[in-house]
């Protein structure tokens, strides 16, 4: 703890935020090294190579509707509207740093993904014939499913970073995550469709531990800018919507054809539609006057899709996920009623979005769930064949009994939460190196450091007051207000 | 007419809106009896339950793409962001009642489409040899259709009504939708794919009828509040603009597979392309200068997807989704500029978003549409087996011929509108009690009685204004503006 | 270029941009003829017509499922909120002309796509036996796509015109888009999906056109008007990120069912992920401080899409899609910094929205690469059955090979840049009679003309100030401050 905190202090040098030296050539040598990466190593998979007609005679399958791309393409751009404009406009909440927000989300996807399709590719999608990763269209699900781990993370250190810390966070991001991803996927053999654990759980704890890393003890300076604006929460619901409404396409996105899809789509609706009204429930009950808090209604309602996340292809009954919304829906609301400000205060951890509330205890729970639901699962409720195909229990696992089922779930929680609170302090050690043009503690959670604003005064046309028989223009312009302009009225 | 009269005096008492006591309440009574209900009675169908691997087998179907969730589940996901994105931000155009129409909206549609696949399934789903409700994705789509009548409601009364009475209106407004359904579709046998009779007649009704209960004298106490501003607009145009776009996937959500959601998509499509031209043509027609009106594009331009309702999955022929179209946006644009206004002083309706225009007068033209073309269908157009399919002439109904189906479907349009009006009064009856919490007169139209206001004033960096040498901050806000500040020229 | 001069000058009259007289009529003729024309011409296809069922029987077809709608449905909804979301609010940037913005972009888009059906059906999906055109869903598909080319067009006079020139505009865009695409794709045989050149080069083109035959040497005098503020900025990120997050299904809707979308969605994605990177970068690297533009996040970032436009169905290759985006990220960066200015200045060409540097100019490179990739493409790489069901070697065209194939694609370009240009200049020839109600230089940039617009000032509860016992209502409205209130402190 010593030698963090004077690590700390060594890193604690005079901000620059100009980034013209750094973020150019980041951008261009990642882009290029991912060029190279790709040219050496990324393929079309079968489905989407020339050669498909050659091999759909081969394979005797009848029609080109069973080529992969019509089972998972719409989710897979309900998927891609959640990573860009779900948590974009999430974001954008702040007065001043919307377009921080939603660029900086924006750029980091990007680049994200495809680091992201390469790491995922090596560690699964290695085709040892020939040494190439072969990609289809779950390939792009799994890099937006990765890459929604970084974007978790930027909630908690959002508008305290620069682009280039982002894009360094990111870059280690994927790789943990790619890691952890593998360890728990076919190492443990957990399933984790929706991501609780892998996600949700690990881009939590991922974010809050870089955040504790990146204290600012004055970041009071900024507080100004720290709330929001009407618009700014008009805005916001934006992303909270278009999160809610996809979130059933993001559970189901990779669960087996057919039942498994279709099942993972219906608990996530009835998850999410409990936790919207006992967040209402909670915002008004804790709040004077009964009042409901955007805040809440915002980032709450939402947790009912993470929670369920792991149980979602399981055979959870509706009821089931009514009852996991229910209860996320009171735990996230009182996290941000009590933990954010308790994690502040006492833990310094500085968590802007409140992410701990949405999804690091959400994902936890969500793999409590999942471990529960999977013990629990009998020959009577899936059918033998239903049971092996949900679990996968075929090959080397073909033995496996849903209780021990039970227990890699749990494990691979265990793992998840390792790798994102270790991650995050290693990466928050980098991160806090004075390298990278974060800005100063009184220019936080505002865009004028890394944006070109536009001037504002002029949008609407000033009303005029006469005064003293002078024209006073109330709303007048910076430029004018600060020449020489006096009235003297005397 | 007296009896009604005396009761509005009696529950004419002060407002209170404060909902700390009863919002809580409703919220967790009704989501715990929804959890106990989902419990005794819902479980998932064939195609989503982990047995489906054995019912393919069993059934011979050769492949999980014919699961019926590849046919309907993009429409259902393009349905679910019209009913939370579409409806929700077509309401934020009044300048300061954002939160509430976005935020109201998904607390009862999140309600509502719970309580739905209850009420639907006692009445269409319910099997009898274990007395469960079996859900799929044509359930999940079927209860968002249901949210949507209450949601059209909800655009008469908006910004006069509080949540509790909301969620009042929602949980009798889905239970009658629900028998008027089954009486519409299972008992008359009419055919109303796209709802223009059971959602959008029977909602507008409903609404209207409510806001006629809850008539008040005195709401020009608010009119300040009662117009958009210029960004309010925009985002209002992010609501009409998915409505429009979405509206195909609406009316083919659950028609035939096959030919009917592809003549469904087709109708309606061309029918919205044309309502836009002759909404613009009033809309300039009618205005001073030849100016258009946002109101009218913002609503109007729907006009012809809910006209087109019933028949889009009938042979209407192109050329006659254009008529229908042309007819809507005409008349729906003139009952802005003329209908609305004469309800409002003369029959004591006051209809916040005009859903009389946009849902009410064109779903009863829909409905006499769907009568007239079923009245006029021939084997020569529909082909035998084509008949047979499209009108589900089949089982008890195999003997009915077209012309009869014309007097059914006109038949289901009395009960829609008996349904809507009946069930409006009765509602409106129970939420004028003086204990839902609304807000009183000079507040309707405001979010301040129910939500949490960020302090705008501090968005803008203010001016600043060199006066007599002490420096006068122009926007100062407000809680400095409520201190002893006094600027003395003197 | 005298006579174009001079043609100009006597085109020079005064402006009255009351529309009264002609929007009403333009839009009630044309919609009237599309219904007689769409009553004469136009039919479902046998997919979408209700003897469907009859012809699945007769032609052995297994399945619902195999219906053309499920293969394209999910593709055309993006496509059609690219139009109308996508367009629309990419175009709200303009601080004050939101409303021309989105609502003008609805209605030329729901006019030219009824128009386009009948030009493009004439001219490709007539059939021969009864005269009728058939229509599906890749009609509507087609349909938006080729709006699209005059919505691009719009791009470069928004603020400048008038919608009654707009719809001129979009009748002869149409008109040129039906011929031009039907000598690209059916005479020529060249390939084209995503449109890099039907659409994107001759959009560019004709509006550029457009532009410079509407050249106004006193635009300066709206110069006030033509910036942008934080909000509009916000909202035109909306356009840009569904633009960005739904290309894929732009470039995949109508390439060949099976891997041909597969592969056109998988190129597009990355192309487009390249491209962010390096806008940001060089957006960064121009700018003062490093800082990033919004004008080149919300456009260039999506030129990569543009680019591979029409080689995204071909084997690009994963890092020949990167290398597209890379290249096209920087080019059309450096195109809003160096070009845009540069044609303003000296060659007459006033681009509002830039799109020079978004469709032109990546149209013109999506057009090369795609003869390039075709020139070089082999049977090792595609297969024998692969390469001829990619570029359809079918028919009258068996004996093409790739690098004649390449030869056609560089024609069509030809072809595309031609009527872009020649087309732009006759119909900017027409546009420029003083009878279309186009807004005087001083008056551009500006909803006041064209739309109602609400009062601001009421928006935001203004703050009081205490003044010698007066008290001072900072934001008054106008109402108020252009009554005889007067302060006067002594």
């Amino acid at each position: 703890m010593g030698c963090v905190q004077s690590f700390r202090e060594c890193c604690d040098r005079p901000k620059n935020p100009n980034l013209r030296m750094s973020l150019p050539p980041v951008c261009f040598v990642w882009q290029i090294s991912m060029i190279i990466l790709f040219g050496v190593f990324i393929r079309y998979d079968e489905e989407a190579d020339a050669h498909w007609i050659e091999h759909r005679h081969h394979e005797n399958i009848s029609s080109d509707i069973e080529n992969d791309f019509y089972f998972r393409y719409p989710s897979f751009q309900d998927v891609h509207v959640m990573i860009f404009v779900g948590f974009g406009f999430l974001m954008t909440f702040l007065k001043r740093y919307s377009f921080g927000a939603v660029g900086f989300n924006f750029l980091i996807a990007a680049f994200g993904l495809q680091w992201a399709l390469l790491m995922q590719g090596w560690f699964q999608s290695l085709d040892y014939t020939d040494g190439k990763i072969k990609i289809g269209v779950e390939n792009l699900i799994n890099a937006d499913f990765c890459v929604a781990g970084c974007l978790i993370a930027y909630g908690a250190v959002l508008g305290k970073v620069s682009p280039v810390q982002l894009m360094v966070l990111t870059l280690f991001g994927v790789t943990l995550f790619a890691v952890e991803e593998f360890i728990i996927i076919k190492l443990i053999h957990a399933r984790d469709a929706g991501g609780s654990m892998v996600i949700h759980t690990f881009g939590g704890y991922y974010g809050l531990s870089i955040s504790w890393m990146l204290y600012r003890p004055n970041l009071d300076q900024s507080s100004r800018l720290q709330g929001s604006v009407y618009q700014s929460d008009v805005f916001a619901m934006i992303g909270t919507l278009f999160l809610w409404m996809f979130w059933p396409s993001f559970n189901s996105a990779i669960t087996d054809h057919g039942d498994g899809q279709h099942r993972a789509a219906i608990n996530t609706y009835l998850a999410l539609a409990s936790t919207v009204l006992t967040t209402v429930a909670i915002s008004s009950l804790f709040q004077k006057h009964g009042k409901l808090d955007m805040v809440h209604i915002q980032n709450s309602t939402l947790a009912g899709g993470v929670a369920v996340g792991t149980a979602a292809e399981f055979m959870l009954m509706p009821y089931g996920s009514l009852i996991v919304g229910f209860c996320c829906g009171i735990i996230s609301t009182l996290g941000y009623i009590y933990v954010t400000p308790f994690m502040d205060k006492y833990l310094k951890i500085q968590d802007t979005c409140g992410i701990h509330n949405l999804h690091a205890m959400p994902g936890v729970i969500g793999g409590i769930v999942g471990a529960i639901t999977a013990a629990g699962a009998t020959e009577a409720v899936y059918g033998r064949e239903g049971l092996v195909n949900t679990f996968d229990f075929e090959g080397a696992w073909k033995d496996v009994v849903p209780t021990q089922q039970g227990g890699y779930q749990a494990a691979a929680l265990c793992v998840a939460i390792c790798f994102g609170i270790g991650g995050g302090i290693f990466v928050g050690c980098i991160l806090r190196m004075p390298i990278w043009g974060d800005a100063a503690d009184d220019n936080c959670f505002d865009d004028e450091p890394y944006w070109e604003l536009p001037d504002d005064e002029e949008t609407i046309p000033p009303p005029i007051l006469e005064y003293n028989n002078h024209m006073v223009n109330m709303n007048m312009n910076k430029d004018i207000a600060e020449s020489n302009f006096t009235v003297e009225p005397n």
